[in-house]
């Protein structure tokens, strides 16, 4: 089995730079044998935020790649965390907001992006875990997508 | 004292069939001594899923309702991945999104239609733990509530 | 090194009386070496309730003061719980839910009034923890933060 590391690497996925915390926050704490990240924004590639509302400034492809681009941010900073993703023995939780308007209720579609992203390098059994996608009214600095995590590692 | 399968039969509560996952998740993950939920929707009695915004489509009775159907469908995740449910030794957790308008502010007894199953099942002690409720724009499919559960069990 | 209550002394701050739960839960709840708490509301030195909607009822200063105050109230369930605040070894996490309009986007901004509070009450290193901040549609009772909290503890 190829570690999740080497997986990284056969699919071709380059990580972002660190995230600079937007507040007083760090973002990873390691409690036990638990890894837990802050909420982590979306960015393209130059760098910048990815800003707007699913729904109404960016479709569901584009929500879909915003939670994808959250989700290489939170791999980024548990690496910087753990020195290696290889530390990581299984996904336990996502919880994922999404910045739309009252009547989008395809949540579970964007925040997808994220969970495919996880599943394809920690593997289907130690990939997937459990999830919770809402709608909110509005996320830091205009962001579509906010999204924070938890994984079990080894010691 | 009556074990909490006992409790369950004695109030008279018939569990719903598990809950399909809308996305790339599961319903519960087991870490160390704590069985997690992802956020769980609620159905009518025909297993389809309730819709619409507490306040505006729900008044707060339906509301309340919706939110005890979405508990019932986090007990019966806990048994599918426990086997019963009396390997649950008490509640630690229930976060709760009321999807509802911006003048909706009774999101505690919205929620209370989970938390008082919670403690019917689980007893006064153990079956009421921490909580927070929050009003949202919009949630999954267009569901009024989506709850999600933390409970302590034995190994 | 003065122990968080000294500092909590040294800094002026007085705890307010404990938050009566507002619905089936507690305020805090402790399992393993962790105690983690429900929303917490913010209130005013009269002990009342701070309602209306950062960026509309009240201003980013009034937020931040609003966060601060949610913040104290955790303390104290906190102090509640554990005797002393003594026992807090870290601050894990918080999650700080902010009442505002869709195009509020200072999240960041208003959950720093309870992140500084416990930066300086429990310190820079042990103080500062990971945390997630969105903007919600609603919170109960029309209170502009709801924030919750998770700290490491000793036996």
């Amino acid at each position: 089995m190829p570690s999740h590391e080497e997986r990284l690497q056969a699919l071709g996925i380059e990580l972002p730079p660190p995230a600079v915390p937007k507040g007083v926050y760090r973002n990873v704490i390691v409690t036990g044998n638990i890894a837990a990240t802050s909420g982590h924004l979306p960015s393209d590639e130059s760098g910048n935020l990815i800003v707007g509302k699913v729904g109404v400034d960016l479709d569901l492809d584009a929500g879909f790649a915003a939670a994808r681009s959250a989700g290489l941010a939170i791999l980024t900073s548990l690496r910087e965390e753990l020195g290696t993703l290889d530390r990581v023995v299984r996904l336990v939780k996502v919880l994922g907001f999404v910045n739309c308007d009252p009547d989008f209720t395809m949540q579970p579609a964007v925040i997808n992006g994220c969970s495919e992203l996880f599943r394809d390098v920690f593997d289907q059994e130690e990939g997937v875990g459990i999830r919770s996608a809402v709608g909110v009214t509005s996320l830091p600095l205009g962001v579509p997508v906010e999204l924070e995590a938890m994984v079990e590692i080894t010691g």
